[in-house]
């Protein structure tokens, strides 16, 4: 790869996370589906905010946890996302820029919507259930999108969440053609199997002729193939033509480079606290990897590292430097 | 003791707490005092915040991290403070009241102010060193407080940190008289050294006129009394006729009750994370124990407990009920 000013540029959804432990019970009187991510209206959220119980406040959005999780590990990532002007969106760009991240929030068109926040349910499962409020994050337009700083990227890492927003899609397909015209690689999230069974078709075009690299869990790769096992869902991927990171909770992941299927273990976790950010800090991980020259079983490695580090403690944003972690485990 | 509504009604400063690990450099570099709380400009918050390094958002509040804790212990605690009309005060307001508290947070009377926050920085031997924005707190005045409301509670409990703030001071001036007033008793947390040295002669008055039960640790009781030694600051807690407690950090707390001076020891704590909410949460199990019928043993080892539990996590709010906590250990 020629020299670029990022390893990682990400594009996403700039997001603080509510945090809270509750039941099963609260899911199923809430009306929410274990695992996914529901969004909501300003005043649905208020509702479920009242009925929650204590909670504590962090950074978060999908790609934002990723980038974050990159510079922790000592790599050089920009983000690009849309804040309000607001304390939520000071504690957001705040918190993104002290662990390193290059940050561009929209400063010059600034608007009136709310910071988004993203409200979670922790069961005693360690399993997280998202109720997001988008606010300022539909704003997020072409206008923000700069082809210059996307090509000084080595990869462009978007999320299938950005799908649910006209005027953010058609950003996203911006920084595609920019990355692919500078010749420099993009990497998507699936995000959501809900997300992906709502714009399934969007999906597959654009990983046929734009994506690299693909992260999904298993519900996510199968509802994208509509797929009922694994050979289809692999056969597939290689039709695809793209190096596929399938994430499988406590089974680890397996990698797909079209010839060869890899697997890899999870890292061990003494207790899973929250999984909030679990795949999120994987892609961190791998994408780490990938930028610096490790082989595919080195990221996918660091990838799970990374992912047992943020599943160990409440919040999906890492609590300790992963680049000591890296060290410390010899990757 | 009359029946009652509230165990303990709480008047104080209504803060959100963001906190960030440093260095003793840091501190030095800012010109901060380890240990104290520092009253800063929004500016000079904001610039203070751009130094800091990654932290976590939290509620806080001296006054309200007690009553917080008492509710945590199965007490039934009010809290009168003032919050903005932003994302801030409904976060402060919902952390209150999801933990149990009755909550006053002057929606009657707006403020365009924002919600106070508190920049705390925690150095690696856990001390916390605090820059307070105090904003919406200001606005707290006379017409917050409810007569009737005060008399509701068997103990009426103020900080020290009100007497920075003018209107305040006469607020909590008109609590301690309702209280007086329904025949109920009056508690004071001395705060912080400096704000003791700044307000002497205010407080000294104060506590021999209204308080029944004081709270400081020992630099804030040396700091009342400008005493060199123990027995002088003992002779004079006698004369002012108030049961005293003085916190010591790992060497536990002394009790005075006038005739009898009662040490006990610090609860074991494996690892001290982050001091901050140390002697709120003592004044917390010590309040819960003396509202609840325990005698001045049993509410000064409740206090422990409860000091050791918040020591042994970032923040100022128990992490776990500390009514199980409370029941496992047979207290």
């Amino acid at each position: 790869m020629t020299d670029a000013r990022f390893d990682v540029l990400g594009i996403g959804s700039a997001i603080v996370d509510i945090l809270s432990r509750t039941d099963d019970d609260f899911l199923k009187i809430n009306g929410m589906v274990k695992g996914t991510m529901a969004l909501t209206t300003a005043e649905q959220s208020k509702q479920i905010y009242e009925r929650m119980g204590s909670a504590v406040e962090v950074s978060g959005g999908s790609v934002a946890n990723t980038v974050a999780g990159i510079a922790s590990l000592g790599g050089n990532p920009c983000f690009i996302g849309k804040v309000g002007a607001d304390k939520l969106g000071e504690i957001f760009a705040h918190e993104i820029k002290a662990v390193g991240v290059e940050f561009h929030g929209g400063e010059n068109r600034p608007t009136l919507l709310p910071t988004a926040t993203c409200l979670i349910l922790v069961t005693p499962d360690g399993q997280r259930t998202m109720n997001t409020f988008l606010g300022a994050c539909t704003e997020l337009s072409p206008a923000d999108i700069d082809a210059e700083r996307i090509a000084a990227a080595r990869v462009t890492y978007i999320e299938g969440y950005q799908w649910d927003t006209p005027r953010a899609k058609q950003a996203i397909r911006k920084s595609c053609q920019a990355a692919k015209g500078a010749k420099r690689q993009v990497a998507l999230s699936l995000s959501d199997p809900f997300v992906v069974d709502r714009h399934r078709d969007d999906l597959l075009t654009l990983i046929k002729d734009d994506v690299d690299i693909l992260f999904g869990n298993e519900d996510e790769i199968f509802s994208l193939y509509q797929a009922g096992d694994l050979d289809t869902a692999v056969s597939r991927l290689r039709e695809a033509k793209v190096l596929a990171c399938m994430t499988r909770g406590p089974k680890g992941v397996v990698v797909f480079d079209g010839q060869t299927t890899l697997a890899v273990d999870a890292a061990p976790v003494a207790k899973v606290v929250d999984t909030t950010g679990a795949g999120d800090l994987f892609a961190a991980g791998f994408l780490y990897g990938y930028t610096h020259g490790r082989d595919l079983t080195g990221c996918a490695r660091i990838g799970c590292m990374a992912a047992a580090e943020v599943i160990s403690h409440m919040g999906a944003r890492p609590e300790a430097p992963l680049k000591d972690l890296l060290a410390k485990e010899g990757l």
